[in-house]
């Protein structure tokens, strides 16, 4: 009888605890919801995420967790290291452009105006276009000088932006609806036949983020253009910049070879497009963005990292094989991938230099060299989407592995042709 | 109230209407187990599949499903139609082998003994070696012959085989457990320290297909063996037969180009290991032998195809998106296979080209030509990794391609090697 006397204290207290704990989660989800209705609404262009994070205090926490540097994954992170240390082909392949100047692994939004204003001033010849991704303030700027924006120089366009990218640029203040305030995207989409407002819910977890992680350009006019209107694969870019000959765009002259080159930007949108995950209805932020419990709330992750950090919230949901099981699957395709890269992009640094070579011969055959060169870009190009896109193939492995054949023997070809230039064969 | 009484005698009639399904599908059972219990048990010896039918008529039943012929899928199917006319670059490839006489797509197990004994006799060289997989009597004949087995011509062994492919090669007739009945698996476990009688039966789900559906050559005594010493995948393969100079085995000699060729042979089980289904704990059985409902009994399909034909008996048991989704993802990843694998074929057909003309090139560098017989071999040797096993790369994606990208940047060496031997570069 005396222990089941102490059993019924023990429930009593257990009882007691559980019963506190709830309610002091519910008093202070009701201090907080006490809080934010005594602040005034947020402005129709208030551009200060602190300011709409007075109104959302655990969302901004988790925007503020962005802060974080010096976090490594295996192929990415939180770490402003050199790719070309990793990577030394690289200060090859981009050679004649910033990239080989300086290229790092990016740190988090939350630096990305403080990263772009320090990095080496080759990196942004194009001039204020630079800036289009890293502010808030872009777009009240684009709206206030037109298509006079990329006319100003990069120095001139920084001194009148404020913070680094924020709620506003995917959020509209009035219900905090997901909205899309980039311009080059909404004509990329209107294209092909595409209006960002007839998207679902579940399309704009994406869209808003394809507003930057895509492929772009400037075109002559400066403005920045997504080459969209053929399809989001590689192979469909390559088709709308056009051939060698009539290239609608170059980015640069790579100088040893002389073949004017494509530099991709990161295509993450379109790269995952025709992945497992996108097919089956996943959107960027299902992942990226996970849920959290916090407290007795759930809250959408704004801290946005690679999900190999937060496998438990991001996989799980979908697959239960647990997390070393699902991260050891994760770098069997990327480390695969990682293979075929490098193969890729040593071999056309030996493309590189075999036109070098041949463009120094006497006698040379211009017309195979020009072939060679021609070779050369599409071989490049493909590297570069996958090198630029950041899920080191993960996206959409059999597309990625594609490109990467598909680059491996662009870069023979090069090579051959390069050597027949010069009559050697 | 006359609605209500219709009502309550429709209700009744389906009562009535079921009961008396279920007491037929009941009595059926009944009978069928009635009809089993009078027959006497499935002898220690017994190879004849209609017996053991007797006893399981609902799984011979699907067993004879493999009668069936004609039937495509979009890169297999049990049509006999000529590979080599879907891939003329195989003529090539194959020259101076049985393979480039005849190299069809194969047929279902049901057919194994008729096809492989109607085969050109250029496939058969071997001699009774070839028969080893081709039917349940083959156990006891090496019982009996011993180490002589691979002494005897094909023809003489045929005279002794009866029945193709059935239920003794893999069952134990008292209990229906899984066995291994070819040495040539039981030996090349216990080279990697392992042993086939500690195996769960979800291992020997697959086990039993790994009898056959692998990578095996006849070594100098003509026994069957796996080279499985170094590992199951491409690489690790290569590494076992030992480098070109000093290759421990040596299937022929293409003679245009006179490149000493690896032949592979379909390593299903072994490429499938990497894979994502069996990094899951998936087994063979659990895609191509999906339980089957027969009334009110669940049967497990004996009925080997591809798993696109029994998608949702195959596929549905984890993947919920619906057949038309499935299928198109599995196309999504051969098709980038077949074109990766086509380019590599096409690719070594070049090198072989380059390779006979420099040998008949009068003062050929011969080191440098044995260098490019080398890569060749090697790059041949990926390709056919991937040209033989019979999923199209779906078994494990990554490495599939990973695979064919290796063998396309082989073949580009190959050929450069093969240019420079003769002086032309």
């Amino acid at each position: 009888m005396k222990s089941k006397g102490f059993i019924l204290a023990l429930v009593a207290i257990a009882g007691i605890v559980v019963l506190g704990a709830m309610y002091m989660s519910f008093q202070k989800n009701n201090r907080v919801q006490a809080e934010t209705a005594k602040l005034p609404p947020i402005g129709e262009k208030e551009i200060d995420s602190s300011v709409w994070g007075k109104h959302y205090p655990r969302t901004y926490d988790s925007f503020l967790k962005g802060k974080e540097t010096g976090v490594r994954t295996k192929y990415g992170g939180s770490d402003k290291y050199s790719k070309a240390e990793q990577q030394p082909e690289m200060k090859t392949l981009f050679a004649g452009y910033g990239f080989s100047e300086e290229y790092n692994e990016e740190r988090s939004h939350f630096y990305a105006l403080e990263d772009n204003s320090k990095i080496t001033p080759a990196r942004r010849k194009a001039g204020a276009v630079c800036l289009y991704c890293k502010s808030p303030a872009i777009p009240g700027l684009l709206e206030k000088y037109g298509d006079d924006f990329g006319k100003f120089t990069y120095e001139e366009m920084y001194k009148q932006v404020k913070f680094a990218i924020g709620c506003s640029d995917c959020h509209d203040p009035k219900d905090m609806s997901l909205r899309i305030t980039r311009p080059a995207l909404v004509e990329a989409l209107q294209r092909i036949d595409k209006d960002w407002k007839l998207a679902s819910r579940q399309e704009m977890r994406s869209l808003v983020c394809a507003q930057c992680h895509v492929e772009y350009y400037f075109n002559k006019e400066k403005k920045v253009t997504f080459p969209w209107d053929k399809g989001w694969t590689a192979d469909q870019m390559e088709e709308y910049y056009g051939n060698y000959q009539n290239s609608i765009h170059v980015d640069w002259t790579q100088p040893q070879s002389g073949t004017n080159l494509l530099k991709a930007q990161h295509p993450d949108y379109e790269f995952s497009q025709g992945g497992v995950h996108a097919a089956a209805g996943v959107a960027c932020a299902d992942c990226h963005m996970p849920y959290e419990r916090i407290g007795n709330v759930k809250v959408t992750s704004h801290w946005w990292v690679s999900p190999t950090r937060t496998i438990n919230k991001s996989c799980t949901q979908c697959h239960r094989e647990g997390e070393e099981w699902l991260l050891n699957r994760i770098h069997y395709y990327q480390d695969r991938n990682f293979e075929a890269l490098r193969r890729a992009g040593t071999l056309n640094v030996e493309a590189i230099n075999e036109i070098e070579k041949s463009s120094k011969t006497a006698g040379v055959n211009p017309k195979i060299l020009e072939e060679a060169r021609a070779l050369h870009r599409s071989s490049q190009w493909r590297w570069d989407y996958m090198s630029a896109e950041n899920s080191m193939g993960f996206h959409n492995t059999q597309e990625g592995m594609k490109n990467l054949s598909k680059s491996i023997d662009l870069a023979h070809q090069a090579i051959a042709a390069a050597r027949r230039a010069r009559g050697a064969e």
